[in-house]
């Protein structure tokens, strides 16, 4: 079989490595085409990357030339780990000339006619596409996934939406290093400390708004946001990977936390029959123990594409309270826009 | 003048310790007696401590021997960083044979005739003293601080309780390792990590519980308790001192961000008055930029005794949020403990 | 094709829990039997150890019921990870009941008699058997393999000296946490630190006086060591996995850089026709980067088995000068265990 | 008395902010000019610096008004924090401009005519300054302290040779992450573990060169280096403050570890007599215990200036071997520059 070809955009950053591990040995896709700033191109990778992961990277990579961020990749789509700032004009150029952009960048995720896609949880918003052609005229399209800590919260918060109906959420993040890319947060900054408000609040305004978004609907025209609310206090650990968030929500419907924890096991969706080669099955896991999610001990479970959620207990100001955990640059990045490729390219949008 | 001689119960441990470096050069206490556990009584406390400070142990007591934790100590009154388990008998065996003892230990704070006291907020809790003897027979008494993590969080909320009324809290900690004591935390549990549900539970259920008791009232024969709910998640970061709690609190009467942050600055308290040599001024710091407080930057502000409070903001939960910062084994703890210790003296309890 | 069972003394632990992962899925061996404290014995697995790798504990030892550690084991070999005061009985006693001990404690591995094999290296010492046997009276032996600061560094020692035979050795350790087992290294010691002098003493000296021994030969009755001298300073650094070493060393013979890198890109050994499962191929690998090798990023070479030795330069003190780094409870620990087992079912010994 | 006022070149960076702390109620000098990049210049110094340091930014610094680094400066000499490349030009144009720079910086220090101080060792050196004035033509001069690593080295070096005789020295460093200004050390890259090689190898270099020059003498038109190898591996470890260093030396004359330690003990210099407000009393401090000197808890002694060495033993390599610790941003840094300042206004090199 021939494999789709995939470009990488913002190849060498700390999502852009993850994207090369993910897509090492896939099934349906090959990595054809890094593209990075022009400082970088004309290099070859191994060179103008400073390689971070333990997965050592794969050799006939390492010699490939990194090309400018430009349309004219040899490639069937794109993968894009750029910074929002470059991705803004970026991915709409490879749009218009006919790519298909799957994204992780935050800039185009609330915009109105681009999909901002969970494929367990909203996978039919990918219909938005339509409109977005007619909107930028052409073949090509951009397609985005969350913020890496949203991704973890939206996936049980759509299984209990499912069950019970969500009237407030309230979540505390503990989130780690590398979402905040390389060289990213100083280590005399985080050594022997916690870091708050991340971003300075642009990360907890995402978290208070795109899952309004992903669990709404597409109408044909708009989306149609949910409108109930978020609170998000966000911060920085001294962890490598792995985001753990401290949860409460408000129900619309008497519920047990048994009763909680089961619509967490029980979670299934519309995709379990594409069998898409990156979802994790279950994509939930519930653990028992109160001391569960841990960053270190959870993050690479089901291959770090798994939301590990602990114990679901009453909240005496809310209602009920768990924590959920989930590898923020695989689950909440690469492998979030990967598993949104597969998706696209499974349902025909691709290749 | 003379110096009113303390005993130091649990002196080797970490609390301990702290005890040791905020009583040298203390104006009205001196150490006289250094008191642990039967394996370590009878050597010289700087054979018996592993003493885990920067600064450095003072000469003088390093030679002084270790007694056993027995009434009998050459000493005015003592004060406890003793384990809860042992905690229960040994403290009440020193107050039925005539200490007074201030303790830093959670088994007695509950009790129906035991003050839980932050000299800023509740004072006047001491009067329970009287019931205890009588209960107890004797001149005896304990007198209890609150948990670690009660303390950092009561104090703003008490300014805030006063100014408009609390109707529900909502708290997420992120609490250092010396809160564990030692050897406590296994470095291989926390590097790259953090352990949710310190305690199994029982962390939270005294953060849950504390604040009611020390903002409520003692009627003259029993406590009067607040009822408003809190609830409590609690984590250990890897951090060496300094708790940080995301706080999230519903008022009753109406407010706003900078009236909120206005009755924080505003805070004061009959101590004041009282002068006491450890009681920070202001007791509530407040932080205008988001991204504080940090443990390692605001951790040891006025000794480590203030309390650092963030900027407040709308919750669009449950009504306004902020976040507070203190140090667990200086406010939290040893310092706690000594202030009481100063309170009681200035009102002649002890001396 | 029937499978070799073996037990494990010691599972509970650090080395017991690596020595559970490596064995998942060989192709030669099972795990039959789980053995350790009286604590924990008649316990499921699952539940008597506190599993901390990142490697799920497979669901069938979960279950199983952990054996006291005496002989009567339904198993054709024993692996052994129990701490030294306790092996020094216990082995020898398994010994005499018949099993070939597969050993990483160090209480045996100075006997006269007890071979000390790094099979890249020494797998002719595995004749002392013979001797150990007369001894023991019986079928089974102990069979131990070197501290995990002394693999690292003993596989380059061995191509080194090899070339151009070796005078003088000079190594400072940066050692990781795992090395101290479980619980093992309080997190109040080591956050923000360096701990030097490991065990007191008792690292350095297994580190100058192993390397002798391994380095040496059976002579058919007794072990010839080796005499030159090594000095080693020890250090315990904030990292969970991975001994770093850097090492300066004297040789007999004039060399180059290149010559020394050269004889150690060029390490063969007699073991490479044996096809050993858990053999890394090739044993050392030689970094061109001056800044490698690191922990973080070379522990888990070739399944955490293979030595990274960075660039070869010129001591101006005693000769040449680089530094190694292996995992220390995989290549250093449960692997090198391991490893020795593998080599003595291929040659007989065992099954 | 009329203070003597200082200017820092580089005041927002790392050294410079601890040339602010080791100037807070100095006895003899006051900051009277802060002068950085052309970025920073104009802005209040609050506004402009990234306070990284615990202790809080005295309140007069944070509103006074940032300087270029420019001659014009309003201030009597000057403490330059500079980084090298800009210390190159800019400090000698400070110098011609007629201020005494006594600098931090590596750009000068093995300049045929530049003082290389430490004033325990080698304060006569200061004689070149007459040399060196000729040369640039003018009032001012530069004078410089070592290298962080070296200071630490450097002082019982000098004690050992006074008494010994160095025929040799190895040093292994394992130093901390704020001896990389800021923002300096990725957290990605240091969390979890050891980078080896600091600088590419100039870090190494500067150890193993700055000594030669400092235990050498100044012939009253040249400096006469001394010449005994010197052989350094440098680490960066995941600690904040303090370098430890693994030290082995092979000396000149007999000794014992017991008259080597001696030999740190006695330690005296011509400046004892001076009483300079921030030379530690002694210079060295011995410690007993094989397991320290530690970053963490030893670093800050005598206000961080102090040099701690661990116990002396036999090193079966070399001769001797020992570890030493030193505070990289005071002793090593912003304390020693200012420690010149004192000898130089002593010697009346200065107001």
């Amino acid at each position: 079989m021939t494999r789709i070809r995939a470009g990488i955009l913002g190849a060498t950053g700390t999502v852009g490595q993850r994207l090369i591990q993910v897509l090492d040995d896939h099934p349906w896709f090959e990595v054809a085409a890094l593209a990075a700033s022009d400082h970088s191109a004309g290099k070859p990778y191994g060179e103008a990357a400073h390689w971070q992961l333990e997965a050592p990277l794969p050799e006939r990579l390492a010699g490939l030339r990194v090309d400018a961020c430009r349309p004219g990749l040899d490639c069937d789509f794109v993968l894009s780990g750029l910074p929002s700032a470059i991705a803004a004009e970026v991915e709409i150029e490879f749009a218009r000339a006919g790519y298909p952009v799957v994204s992780n960048a935050s800039t185009h995720r609330m915009d109105g006619d681009v999909p901002l896609i969970v494929p367990e949880v909203n996978a039919a918003h990918v219909e938005a596409v339509e409109a977005q052609r007619r909107r930028i005229g052409g073949r090509g399209f951009v397609v985005t996934n969350p913020n890496c800590s949203v991704i973890g919260l939206v996936i049980p918060l759509a299984a209990i939406d499912r069950a019970f109906g969500l009237e407030a959420v309230h979540v505390v993040t503990m989130q780690a290093l590398s979402g905040a890319g390389y060289p990213g947060v100083a280590s005399l900054d985080i050594n022997d400390n916690v870091l708050p408000d991340i971003g300075g609040g642009e990360e907890a305004a995402k978290i208070e708004s795109e899952p309004l978004k992903i669990l709404g609907r597409w109408t044909g025209d708009r989306f149609d946001d949910r409108a109930f609310p978020i609170s998000a206090m966000t911060h920085r650990v001294d962890v490598r990977d792995g985001h753990l968030e401290a949860c409460s929500v408000t129900l619309k419907t008497p519920a047990s936390p048994d009763a909680v924890e089961e619509s967490l096991r029980g979670f299934t969706s519309d995709i379990d029959a594409l069998d898409l080669p990156s979802a994790p099955r279950p994509a939930i896991l519930v653990e028992g123990r109160a001391d569960r999610p841990q960053p270190r001990l959870d993050r690479d479970r089901s291959g770090g594409m798994a939301v590990t959620v602990g114990p679901v207990s009453r909240c005496p100001v809310l209602g009920f309270r768990f924590r959920v955990l989930s590898h923020n640059t695989l689950r909440g990045a690469a492998g979030a826009a990967l598993l949104n490729a597969e998706l696209l390219y499974r349902r025909g949008w691709i290749g």
